[in-house]
């Protein structure tokens, strides 16, 4: 059996699991990221944390083939760099080089959605060879494979397209951006505004999160329902304009809002097909992630495995 | 030297060629397309024409290696059935089989965004691994090649992405489609409201179409720039779009309206640099295609020619 580590950095924490060859978490930490420290007081503590979760898996370091690092950004998979390391305030840092550097193993980088879509065409439950993962969090993430192969792109900025031109204005610069309209942030600030403006609301109960806005809709409540039905037309905007261009037979939601469930799933799906009735677009599924948290890690864990066999983006 | 058959097959007109393995059209010829006809007559009629530019090119219809059709509409290149095909008025109809059953070449189809790409990445003037294509014409088409294969898409419908959720209302049932502010159709709709609203405009002085509104624009015509103005505004959000979803390094702008010129790319290159200035995107260039009308066929004799190998896809 073959064990990578795949290394989850996030603005707020840094997450590394010890992952088998077949996608089994043999032991997962996590420490803060604290990313306004200096790039190599960071990379010192992941090599650390590898140390660690090694010794905690009962797996010996020598044992360990590879080192697989995700993280939010623009990524060259090719050189190892972090172009554009967005919250985390990087620039032109060689991950990879680093960490070999502290661990001698072989390491691979590449962004977070890419990553997150890789654990689920590895891992996950569902069969696909073309799939867009959209991640519904703080922002809006995105990832791509077609034919069995990770988009070659840096990143797939799916949030940062726009589907309503000089529409909200988005913290990358652009006007309209999905992530403005179908990020968690957005439908919670749309619910805060619903609450003030109707003060009966079922959304004042409470703090107003993603959960509560949700919790409120399923009630029936009146303000909850005009926020969510809004907030689902355009996410199903986007995923529409997904399906248009690429065609893929599943589209994955991920991030905090997909734990809605049905009570997201079932409106998308209606929203999404009134969209698209109009042509006859080939099959197509949407569906919760099935990895949950962890997919990025085992996608970063897989990515490295199969470039280790000399094979980019590997199927 | 290999010879194949590239069969370009519009609304309007049928075009076929007999092109070398080099990109070299030795004979060229079209007829009328008449879909309301028969399908099996239109596909009689392209046997027929193979068969003259054949012998118009000096070539011997034995050495003639396959035939490659592209159309526009949903076109699975597996089966070779068109599965939709637009303004063809088709729907699940094996051209691949047809065809090869009244030439006995082995045929090869695919949709004529992704046959127009595919050419300008064999035999066009930039080479690239990554690229898209948007054509601007009567509706708005598009193409994707990512490190070097193309989409596995039927289609890639670009001008039906949403840039302006609730816009305006597009053929294919959506709202606020690229198509419905950046197709020729679009640049022409907006010209003619333009010449009502402003009667001293140069616009009136012809009859309006895509050449007589960039004449005026460049003739500093105050209705003419604004309706320009705002065309590229539109069209730079779709560039902007695919930019931050795939991050190809090229985007080739084909179809009459890119005979603008400078006219037009001077201001999209500018709009566009404004849309992604936020972030450091990879360098990326945005070039009018190189093959002009004979992209589509030349891409689809080389799909048929690289596809005959054994490759799918093939670089």
């Amino acid at each position: 059996m073959k064990y990578v580590i795949g290394v989850d950095i996030g603005g707020t924490f840094i997450k590394a699991g010890v992952v088998s060859e077949k996608g089994d978490i043999l032991a997962i930490s996590q420490i803060p990221t604290k990313s306004e420290r200096e790039f190599c007081d960071v990379m010192s503590d992941i090599a650390n944390l590898c140390l660690r979760i090694t010794e905690s898996a009962g797996v010996n370091f020598s044992e360990i083939c590879a080192i697989g690092a995700d993280m939010p950004g623009f990524v060259n998979s090719e050189s190892g760099v972090v172009v554009s390391g967005c919250n985390l305030g990087w620039k032109k840092q060689n991950v990879a080089e680093e960490l070999f550097r502290l661990t001698k193993k072989p390491t691979y980088v590449l962004n977070d959605g890419k990553a997150a879509i890789y654990g689920e065409y590895k891992f996950g439950k569902y069969k696909f060879r073309s799939a867009a993962l959209i991640t519904l969090g703080t922002g809006v993430g995105g990832g791509i494979i077609q034919d069995g192969k990770l988009s070659p792109a840096m990143s797939n900025e799916l949030g940062h397209t726009v589907i309503k031109a000089n529409g909200k204005k988005c913290n990358c610069g652009r006007k309209g951006c999905l992530e403005t309209y179908a990020s968690a942030t957005a439908l919670i600030n749309s619910a805060k505004k619903a609450a003030k403006r109707y003060p009966n609301s079922e959304l004042l109960k409470s703090d107003i999160d993603g959960k509560s806005v949700f919790a409120a809709y399923k009630n029936g409540d009146f303000a909850a329902k005009k926020v969510v039905d809004a907030y689902i037309e355009y996410l199903a905007e986007g995923v529409a304009n997904i399906l248009f261009s690429l065609m893929p037979e599943l589209v994955l939601i991920g991030g905090g809002v997909s734990l809605a469930g049905d009570a997201l799933f079932e409106p998308l799906k209606k929203a999404v097909d009134s969209k698209v009735c109009g042509v006859a677009l080939p099959e197509f599924e949407i569906k919760p992630t099935t990895l949950g948290n962890h997919a990025g890690l085992c996608g970063a864990a897989a990515f490295a495995l199969d470039n280790l066999g000399g094979v980019q983006n590997n199927e």
